[in-house]
């Protein structure tokens, strides 16, 4: 039994975390630590959790975490998660981090989008980038993961393998992404007021989303060219989900088939991806580590040389908690589908 | 009083038309036509009506109608649209159509998107696009006016005035619309049945929707220029509202500025275009008859040299209803606000 | 024209009366108030209103804004506002005060229930409690309107009748309500986040929501007779509406068409109360200012000595900013349904 | 391995089903039946099961049914469903049935509410209810069981305990309940129409709801005592859930305290119903198989003497699927929590 310990395990991811760990045969959660309600049962916190837990939120210690876990969940915001990462990487504890501080390969890139120092810098750009499907041999072998964005894995999942195979453009690669609110976290505020967003849809962050530089990142760490993306997020009156049109140039004589047939080599043997002839929704894959994808070709109208890519995921499990134990579980020589089916 | 029949009563868009005319001051409802429901009350079909009316469904039949009414909105089915109003025309009744009927301004894209013969065919191109903010004089001299689709209402109104002005490319725009469901009309079926399509976002009708050559017929009438469109929608949980994000290349060394600059100028004297620095939300103008801009030139990250156009209305209104009653008030020469604020 | 102040013009009761009052021809709204984002235009605290209105948040100053108007509507919280409408009122302002602070006619049942001091407590039990269906004389020459809650409204209009003719009995009238999230107001908080209290029903406050006092009070006052209620709000996932399942026990021999035609009797003169036969739903009342009644004795089973009344509106509007209107009509001299139709 | 065949496998409830046992380690579907897309993929009709199963859609023939399967799960309409049961009982099949048809105790009660001849009467009154917290040694020992209704399970849950153990009057019992639309099934009709339900709140079937009847029968079958329920079904905008609040008069000197003790005794080692002291919301038993449950006495206010039950659970799982898996468990001698956690 692997012994787990979760730091921060109030908001939506940990608790989608915990539903997965607790179904999961080889895991024993230890701990779990917040800032704040210390002391307070877990399932006070989560009272989807009555009668599953007698687990009480801690204060995070380092030291008392490290003597009691083999493994830690990071649940922090960026720059706070380095900094406890950095402590329990430091004790031994192997990590799977959920935060933004590992996933760019350049601390410059980090520090322009991030707009602070990095705590644990020595580390940028060695950490794997935790997508199984592109990068499982590295996550294998790794004592500490950095958990993909739930908006870049719902892009390179679409992109990378089109742009490796020469099929479409490097350049303007336009993801335009539609998001439940559960993506905002669990901190209320105004924009997430529920008769603020019910019955609303709006576009935000348009051209300034940190995912951004994350997709462009990491589509070039898969398929060796550097591409720019377009990226604007949109909020839409849900719980849960991501749904990504991508709309993309495509090379010359490539066909929807073409795409299609390269997507679906691509995944062949990736349990969670889902290449399908029909359009995919957000329902489809809600509440699972499916991510469906999709590609079209527009054969009428005036335009017909673009690919339009349809990507989606449940932005807290493929996008966030399920990605996590996939990460978990082929770091730890489990079958990488353990708990997650 | 103006005597008004509405052809097709028993539709959401129909609803919200008699909403809005048992408020206007110079409108006098006189008949309602149905297909099925035949002398059952309108307050039955419609229960928010109750108390507000005695109207009672009845068989459309031109000549009755003709004889009582001195203006009829059609809110039929393509097809059967024009097959109406071509008989009310003809016996001296105005008419505001909402189906696509008489919005294209050549037969051949008719016939090929919509796959039928025009049985009015004499009148294709021969029919203000009722867009007032665009063609308001021919709309204040006609007896016939083609009530605008609600996607590209919302599309053209973003779009036309930037290629007018020469700010934008017009090869591959792209339209990525996401729409409340009472779009898709009131008929019941699988795909809008509450727990389908309730927490769920997905594109349909990707590359192919009807919508795509209205948009760009009618913003090349508007601008003098061709344009290609690449038009996706996406059906959101709400019940209604359209928000298109809209990506269009930038013409050489234009700024942020001078787009709203653009857009501001062409919509100063038009009272239901609202163009905002801010980022506009559908529940900002849900229930009105506004159309919310804006316009965003990302400034950092690799690609810098795109315009994103956002553009929101209440599908209903400025999309159906609201826009048909501005262009009856036009028609009759009353203040085109009239009954819509 | 009435010259106009709102006292605590930020909420979602304060922009539904901004928005009536827009289209009222009597009215010019003065001032606005606001203990945040003083000097910031209104437009941006309501983005609805765009280009609708030049008015700035002001700080509250009692003289400044009775030198300005001639009514104000007092949006603020209990106990706050009894403190503004006292300013007010002595400096020869008319009132509507949404709070509850001048709704019950007791003032140890006010300290009871609101567990504090009231600061004006000199006119407790002599304001009129604006329910215009059963105290219109008495608002008519008011110059101070307690504006009623919005589950006392719908449980008012559906009991008070039946109680008064002697239809059904007295105690222990349940009354189960179901509210949606705009009766929390605008502040957020953890209940109120979408992702908690989307996809979710929930009672809350089970006995002890302060508008089961008021309830049985003014039942009392409208009836002549006391009465017990068991009073269970709930949470349901919409926006806007209340509908109150009140169950009674009927009084010997009544049959279901007596009470439809005690209420109709009732309501005959009552412009905004529609008794009907068909089952009601709030989105039938929804943006207006309807209460829509009807109620039923069930004839199978084992149990046929109950009536179900079954009452809704929409709570921003008959449960607060319309009835405000109303109210200010007949204060007035208006007809009581300008601007509200 | 245990095989098994779904007979009426298109609906909400039957892909809970196979979802639940698609994780069962003690089963193999090896038929889906339906009446429409016969040699469908099961994975068109519910595109959530992409990749994860080759199942086809087939006709319904009882003998090939009886040929492959052990145990069948029959989600068909009453009156159909209990001529297949009928069948597929006569040739060995074991059967947990979905529908009314077995559920109540008298044939003469069944034809007064369901209007029409009983295909398989001489079963009636012998069929094990399908609720393991009251009957579980009748269902371990059984070949054909009702499942429960699950109005009916949310009421039975909070009211039986507390009826046997003498707490609460039996007479007049008022469940009031509300519940999500995927309660409705998946045939689209206009009530269910997501712009017609979305943003409202409606009672339906005031007195007249079959599940009324199963209830009163089931309490008497739990409890010993005859008792009359007054039920009303309300339907909410969201997917899943039913949240039922029920007012009983109490017993003489019966404190809050005292009932709370008698559930939690009564479903001490019952895994799926959990007894809290806070109030429970729809969202927190979503996905699960929990049905949580509190009570309150009132203590302030004119009123007294009422407890309110509060009762809620997924309609579609412990409502249903989850609760038929349950007794799939206990009819095979497995631990009843099997694919259920």
């Amino acid at each position: 039994m692997i012994r787990v310990g979760i730091i921060g395990a109030t908001g939506y991811t940990a608790l989608e975390l915990i539903k997965i760990l607790l179904r999961h045969p080889e895991v024993v959660i230890e701990c779990v630590t917040s800032r704040e309600n210390l002391g307070v049962g877990l399932d006070k916190t989560h009272a989807q959790l009555r009668d599953c837990t007698n687990l009480v939120l801690e204060e995070f210690d380092p030291q008392k975490v490290a003597d009691r876990v083999d493994f830690a969940f990071c649940c922090l915001p960026h720059g706070a998660s380095a900094e406890s990462v950095k402590r329990l990487h430091a004790k031994g504890v192997r990590v799977v981090d959920f935060s933004a501080d590992y996933r760019l390969s350049s601390l410059d890139e980090y520090q322009t989008w991030y707009e602070t120092d990095h705590p644990h810098m020595d580390m940028v750009g060695k950490v794997p980038y935790g997508l199984p499907e592109f990068f499982r041999s590295e996550i294998e072998a790794a004592d500490l993961v950095a958990n993909p964005g739930c908006f870049p894995t719902s892009a390179i999942l679409g992109i990378a393998p089109l742009i490796k195979a020469g099929l479409i453009n490097t350049d303007a690669i336009i993801v335009d992404a539609k998001t439940g609110v559960s993506g905002a976290g669990r901190k209320p505020s105004l924009p997430f007021h529920y008769p603020e967003c019910n019955e609303s849809t709006a576009a935000y962050k348009v051209g300034s989303h940190r995912h951004q530089p994350e997709m462009e990142d990491v589509i070039q760490r898969c398929s060796g060219s550097p591409v720019s993306c377009l990226f604007t997020p949109h909020l839409v009156p849900m719980e849960r989900g991501i749904l990504s049109t991508i709309y993309t140039r495509l090379n010359q004589d490539v066909q929807q088939q073409d795409l299609l047939d390269c997507l679906k080599k691509q995944y062949r043997s990736a349990p969670f991806v889902r290449v399908t002839a029909d359009l995919p929704a957000t329902r489809h894959v809600s509440g699972t580590n499916f991510c469906d994808l999709t590609v079209r070709v527009p054969s009428v109208g005036k335009e017909s040389r673009h690919a339009i890519i349809i990507s989606c995921l449940d932005n807290l499990i493929k996008g966030a908690s399920g990605a996590a134990v996939q990460n978990f579980n082929l770091m730890n020589g489990f079958d990488e589908r353990t708990a997650l089916l």
